[in-house]
C-alpha cells in the first residue's frame, strides 16, 4: 500500500523540529494508585497541558509551516468537532495566516469561544443536515482558502505523532502504548513513531463502543463508518477512518478495543479526583481501556496518551452531581 | 520577639533535604491567558500535584521524620480538616509510625476516604459542639500518642517553606509571592524561605472575606480570631494563627488581603477550565487575588502558590453546574 510508506518517523522528527519552543513539552505524570489497581507502571502523557487544549495543535501547526506562500497569504479553512478548530485558529495568529474554522453549532460552547477568541472566523452549522465536507469544500473553493483537514493530512499525522516521540523521549522503554482513536490521525502518528523507536511495544487504539467504526475496520480489515454517534466522546465522533490513516491504523497497530460510555465517565472521574487533571471524555479513552480492565498488562510499562481537556465544566459539573460515588 | 529567630532559612533547607526523593518536586505551571489578563507573568507552584494532593505533605513528613524513636514507636495524632490529616497518614506510612487522624464530621468525604486509605485511624467529631485541641490532646494523653499540629509546629512550618524554596529554585527572580492563609504554616514558611533568597520580593498572604482572622491580626498587630466561618475554603475555616505562626506572619510578611466567595469560585472555574488543573476552594486563594484584581503588579514575575487540589468533586460539579457562564 503505497500510502503506508508515505508517512515515516522521519517526517514526525522534522515536524518535531518545527515545533520546538513552539508547542509545549507536556508533562508525563505517574500516579501511585494508578499502578496499584493496574499493577502495572503507567505514564500518562499530558496533552491536555498543550498550547489550546489538546495534542492537535501539533498537527495543526505542523501542516500550516508547510503551506506556499500564496496559501499563507489566502488563509486556511478547517472543519472540526472543535479541537482542531482551536489548533488550526491558534496557528493561524502565530504564523499570521488567516483562519475560519467551520463547527457543528453543537460544539461545546467553550470550544466556540475559544477559537474565536484565538482570531478565527467561525461558522457554524448542523451536523443533522449538513454534510461538513461538503459546506467545507464549497467554502474553500468559493474563497480559495487551503481547508485542511483534522486527521486525514500526512502533515497533520506527522505532527501527532510528536506526542509519542516526546513521552518515549521522557520514559525510555515502553510494553505498551494506549491511544484514542477517532479519525486515526493521533494514532497514526504515534504507532508510527513508536514502531520505529521501539519495535516491540504493542500500539493499541481505543474507541467509545458507541463510535466503533474504527475498530470494525480494523477486525474487518475494510473501511466501516458510524453517523452522529451519541457518545460523550465529542472527539471520537467522527464517521471514519480516512484514506490515509486506515491503511496507517492496519499496519502500524496492534489492536482496536472499544470502552463503555460508563467507563469513560468513571475514568473521567477518577483522573480528575486523583490526578488533579482535567481531561475531556474523549482524552480518557485510552486510560479507560487500562483502568477498566479491558486491557490487562500485568508488571508492564505503559504510556497512556491523555489526548485533551477542552470539557464545558457546567456539563461535567452536571454528570458528576448526579453521581453518588 | 524570640520565635522569629527559631525558624530560619536554614531549617527549610534541612527540611528539602529529608524530602528530597520523598515528596514531589511539583510542577510549575504558566498562562498565556492568566498573562494577559493580569498584564505580569505569573508562575503556578501546583502542590494540588503534591503527595496526598496538597502541600501539607511537606511539613507533616519534615516533623515526623524528627521524633524520637520512642515518639515513632507509640505513634503520633493529628487534628486536621482533612488535608494535614491524610499529609500525616501516608507520613506516617512511609516511616512505619502508627497514625491516628482527629477531624470533623463534616469534612469532605474524600479527604475521610483517603486518609482511611493511608492506613491511618479517623477520628470523626462534630466540630459546633467540640473543641478539637482538648479532644486531641486528650486522646493524646490517653494513648501516649505525640501530637502534631497541622500548622503551629517549627518542623511543620520549615517543611511547608520548601514550597516556595523549589518555585524560586525553579523561576529565579520574583518580585511578589501570593500565599493563601489559613493557620498560617505554608505562608510563614514560604515567607521565610523567600525572604532569605530574594529580599526584595513582595510576599502577600491571601484570606476569604469570610475567614480573616489572619488579615485582622496583621493589620492590628494583635492576634485575631473566626468561629467556624461558613466560607467555601475548608483549609481556611481555622480560628487564629498561631503562636508561632503569628510573630512569623507580622515578620516577614509584607501584607494580608481577602477576596470574596463569588472571586473564589470564580476563579476555581478559570483554573479548571483554562489550565486543566483541579484546584481545591482554599488552593485559588492567592490566584483570585491577582485575577481578581485585589493586587495589582503590571509587569511583575509573580509566584502563586496553589495549595492543594483535593475536593469532593460532586460537590463541585454542583457548584458548576448551577453556574451559567
Amino acid at each position: 500500500m503505497q500510502q503506508d510508506n508515505a508517512i515515516t518517523v522521519n517526517d514526525v522528527q522534522a515536524a518535531k523540529k518545527r515545533l520546538s519552543g513552539i508547542a509545549h513539552r507536556t508533562p508525563v505524570l505517574t500516579s501511585t494508585t494508578v499502578n496499584q489497581r493496574t499493577d502495572s507502571q503507567v505514564f500518562f502523557k499530558c496533552e491536555n497541558f498543550q498550547r489550546t487544549g489538546s495534542f492537535k495543535f501539533r498537527g495543526a501547526y505542523n501542516a500550516l509551516t508547510q503551506l506556499s506562500s500564496l496559501e499563507k497569504q489566502r488563509g486556511v479553512l478547517a472543519f472540526s468537532s472543535g479541537n482542531h478548530g482551536q489548533a488550526i485558529a491558534l496557528s493561524g495568529k502565530l504564523l499570521n495566516i488567516p483562519t475560519a474554522i467551520v463547527m457543528p453549532n453543537d460544539a461545546p460552547f467553550v470550544k466556540q469561544t475559544a477559537t474565536r477568541g484565538y482570531g478565527a472566523e467561525v461558522i457554524l452549522y448542523d451536523r443533522h443536515t449538513t454534510n461538513r465536507e461538503e459546506l467545507a469544500q464549497s467554502l474553500a473553493g468559493d474563497r480559495h482558502l487551503t481547508l485542511i483537514p483534522p486527521y486525514d493530512h500526512p502533515h497533520v499525522v506527522a505532527g501527532q505523532g510528536t506526542a509519542a516521540l516526546e513521552l518515549i523521549a521522557a520514559v525510555g522503554q515502553l510494553d505498551l502504548i494506549l491511544v484514542c482513536c477517532g479519525g486515526g490521525g493521533l494514532i497514526s502518528g504515534s504507532a508510527i513513531a513508536t514502531k520505529a523507536l521501539l519495535p516491540n511495544c504493542r500500539v493499541i487504539g481505543v474507541e467509545p463502543e458507541l463510535a466503533d467504526d474504527a475498530t470494525r475496520s480494523f477486525h474487518s480489515k475494510t473501511l466501516q463508518t458510524v453517523t452522529n454517534p451519541n457518545t460523550i466522546a465529542d472527539g471520537a465522533r467522527t464517521p471514519s477512518l480516512g484514506k490515509i490513516t486506515f491503511p496507517l491504523v492496519l499496519n502500524y497497530v496492534d489492536d482496536m478495543v472499544t470502552v463503555s460510555e460508563a467507563a469513560i465517565l468513571r475514568t473521567m472521574f477518577l483522573l480528575w479526583e486523583r490526578l488533579k487533571i482535567v481531561v475531556e471524555p474523549t482524552g480518557v479513552l485510552a486510560a479507560a481501556a487500562l483502568l477498566e480492565g479491558v486491557i490487562t498488562a500485568p508488571g508492564a510499562r505503559i504510556g497512556v496518551i491523555i489526548s485533551g481537556g477542552n470539557v464545558d465544566l457546567a456539563e461535567v459539573g452536571k454528570l458528576f452531581a448526579e453521581d453518588d460515588r
